[in-house]
């Protein structure tokens, strides 16, 4: 795209046109400036197919924040407007109405509420409230849900293979099988959501973090193309990076040239006084080549240097893997832990792409409208009631049982604070029969989970290190059952309605069913 | 992202680190100018779990081309490189290795041929082939995989779509379900593949196209939460926009409220002299749901306004749209040819994200190096013959049949001229047993499928329109197989190796192997 074009593109009009054309239709109505309130929030966990996730990680935040700063209404973008005509060839967007958007700028006037990024999050709780005059919050659903779905999908997905992996180091290589520039943000939230490190050497660069990688095919190919070996190429690469020797053993055959000759440069590595760093696997089945690699790397005087995998790896792959080498490592005398202990899973195209389900249907609803003297709860009915949206001002709330496991989220109305209850009653949110009670001394802990983000446009938190999303992540893992971090067929993890909420959006049903 | 880590994380860096650790190493051994070639092509077509493409459509050149000729190292970026240590805590890049890259700039000595946007393809033909000094060559492949992979996966998904709407307009909606801003990709992607209009206002300006949209559940809801009906926001978008009316009928019950009070409206519109445009239908049983409305509308007088279907479609579920509406609506009483006619598709999730298979395997592989006095083909080796890729400076041919219809794409060496044989001996690309034998007079024509697009960074070609594209895309779709457009179960297309090229690759096996 031509640079002209991307600042047209990738600003304010980074939306669908039916956002505009309601903007419009508020404006008529005098309703552009009503404040409104919508909800983000996602309807069920991401199903891959055979396997679905128990838990998301939270994602995206930060960089939604960034866009609605710089995203303002130019001339330009305004031009492109005012070309756009009817079926009757009249101008479809009115000079009253574009001279507001102008006015109106950009997201100056958006209050924003949000679960932070790294933390653990559950279907319906909404991680996002938006807050402001209509027109402008309808204008930023497109590029929100954007930013925060794709975000939150992958750090949910790099949990999944952080997860599978245990303690093993992870490497994020998906750029290349990315959706253009899109790909940049698929490395940022495999970062927060449990890869280690990443090849993408800008976005790495930018996050103060060393990219990681060594070499291709190419390499070697080069060398034979020349007239020279596998192990000319190894040598070469020794030279250069005699401290960070970490070599691709399978351009020619894995095991009978490819960990030879990476041995016989480590060797001379070893006696230069250097410390060979591993070799990487990248083709045919993977436990098995590592197994007979760990086994000449051990026999070698090797047993420290670190095997890497890559090749289409997943949560299920990696697992897979792993227990094949617990299985067959014994039958060759090798120990499987300590193989399984020195691998390193280098994860691609089934990260970025979070392969079995490519997209979080997380969804933007409109909850409560202001009609000059009060907020009004709006709700969207839907054929299912697990499809209906829970109405109205809101908060959110994580509850902590006695062994300080998260336990539930219970979504309350806004000005509830189950914190003070003596009994908490969580409703199930579209099933009267069923429900459960608390009583207060049962209770660890109840924590809000939407922390203030902008006020009027105005931020007011300092955006976390990649360090603290992080950590966050893994303490909110930590605290959740082991059933519900299961990667198979995992237990559902209880989301409530406070019973105010209930009684609320029952009565609206009743109301608009009626 | 800051726009600072834009530039950053966008520009040149928009790489793998081994790609710089290769470079590196090139410069080392005094290999870095040497010039190479490099090939980009796939291996098989889009398998989407229970059907899969027997064609692919290329997509993404132009956005490369633009990307490469602005990417250059900046001092910003030598800095990021500058500051990268080894795990003994030196310098990774030295000096003399980051003053070449300040020198070479970015990638104004590459030379590229590619066949054309809009054009289809299919596996192990080379679609881009790049020529150029070695290093920069191999800087090039992340970038030039994560364009041409993204765009032609959703082209190829887009041309599935259209294969199975038939005549019908196609709209593309995915812009909240894509990569961050590479859901702009899809979307230009999406049109050049076969959807004829999209919602993304900035990128569909960008092209000079009309974004396409009218208005969501929110609209709806925002009446409804103030006191006033479906009807009302009905009416008050009639009133914006009379020639363009097109009206959402699914936010409280399709049948009983929306559809009645969509033919209220235009019944209005049509006394004041104006044309409704249509209904969207988004949820419920849509085959059912537009047979019924299709009946409400016809008895209110309105045979001709379109009915959208949006929810979650592809190319399946269209077709088994189709096939429900072909044999349900005789039961009403309806003509279902007629129905189908007037259907619309909005397709958006399953569309951008290519659902089932998120991502093309296009690969950059090493095919010559030149060696200071010749080229040298390079090939690399694979545990089956169909990985192993095919070697040399070579060319790429579409030979048509008596009929017009492409029969097979052949590929050869470079200095082959396939146009000028009396007989054509086609090889299957890795079965000695199996070729085929053509002469010249059964042969309705042969035509070289790659372009020359840049020549040391010089541009050679005007960039197509997308009408151009489009045309291209037809075209080919026009003069395959019906067999090969059949989107379950295709039957397989030939590309075939001359026996020149044919007998190098063998040659070149041995010599390795041996």
């Amino acid at each position: 795209m031509r640079p002209e074009d991307r600042r047209t593109a990738e600003g304010i009009l980074f939306t669908d046109q039916y956002q505009l054309s309601m903007a419009q239709l508020y404006f008529r109505q005098g309703l552009h400036e009503r404040p409104a309130q919508f909800d983000h929030f996602f309807r069920r966990y991401p199903d891959y197919g055979i396997h679905e996730a128990g838990y998301c990680v939270s994602a995206g935040l930060e960089w939604l924040i960034d866009w609605m700063r710089e995203a303002r209404f130019r001339d330009e973008d305004l031009e492109h407007l005012r070309a756009q005509r009817d079926r009757a060839g009249g101008r479809l967007f009115a000079d009253d109405f574009l001279a507001y958007l102008r006015r109106a700028g950009g997201f100056d006037a958006i209050s924003l509420r949000a679960i932070p990024e790294g933390r653990v999050v559950h279907p319906s709780v909404p991680l996002t409230i938006v807050r402001g005059p209509l027109a402008m919050a309808q204008i930023l659903e497109t590029a929100l849900l954007n930013q925060l779905n794709y975000q939150t999908l992958i750090a949910t997905k790099a949990a999944r293979i952080r997860e599978a992996s245990r303690a093993a180091m992870v490497l994020e290589f998906g750029l290349r099988r990315g959706q253009d520039r899109g790909a940049n943000a698929g490395t940022r939230a495999a970062l927060i959501g449990g890869a280690d490190y990443t090849s993408n050497v800008g976005l790495s660069s930018t996050l103060g973090l060393p990219p990681k990688g060594t070499h291709a095919h190419a390499l070697v190919q080069v060398f034979l193309s020349l007239g020279q070996s596998e192990l000319d190429a190894f040598r070469a690469y020794a030279e250069v990076y005699p401290d960070d020797c970490l070599l691709l053993v399978d351009t020619i055959n894995t095991l009978e040239s490819g960990v030879p000759n990476a041995i016989r440069v480590f060797e001379e590595l070893r006696a230069q006084g250097h410390h060979p760093a591993g070799i990487r696997l990248d083709s045919g089945d993977l436990a098995y080549l590592a197994i007979q690699s760990a086994l000449m790397l051990d026999r070698a005087g090797f047993p420290e240097v670190a095997i890497v995998l890559s090749s289409d790896l997943d949560e299920l792959v990696i697992w897979q893997i792993q227990t094949q080498i617990a299985q067959e490592a014994p039958r060759y005398g090798a120990d499987a832990d300590a193989i399984i202990r020195r691998l390193v899973y280098g994860v691609g195209t089934r990260l970025v792409t979070s392969h079995g389900e490519g997209a979080l249907g997380g969804v933007y609803k409109l909850v409560a409208m202001h009609d000059g003297s009060a907020w009004r709860p709006a709700i969207k009915l839907a054929d299912t009631p697990a499809k209906m949206t829970n109405p109205g001002l809101k908060a959110a709330w994580r509850i902590y049982d006695a062994r300080g496991f998260a336990t539930a989220d219970l979504i309350t109305l806004e000005d509830e604070d189950p914190a003070q209850a003596e009994r908490l009653t969580l409703r199930h949110p579209d099933d009267y029969s069923r429900h459960r009670t608390f009583e207060r001394a049962s209770i660890a802990g109840i924590e809000p989970l939407l922390v203030e983000v902008l006020r009027e446009g105005r931020m007011l938190i300092e955006q976390p290190s990649l360090e603290a999303m992080r950590e966050r992540r893994l303490r909110d893992v930590e605290r959740l059952d082991a059933g519900v971090r299961r990667i198979v067929n995992p237990h559902i993890y209880h989301v409530s309605l406070s019973e105010r909420l209930w009684d609320l959006k029952q009565d609206l049903l009743a109301q608009l069913q009626g």
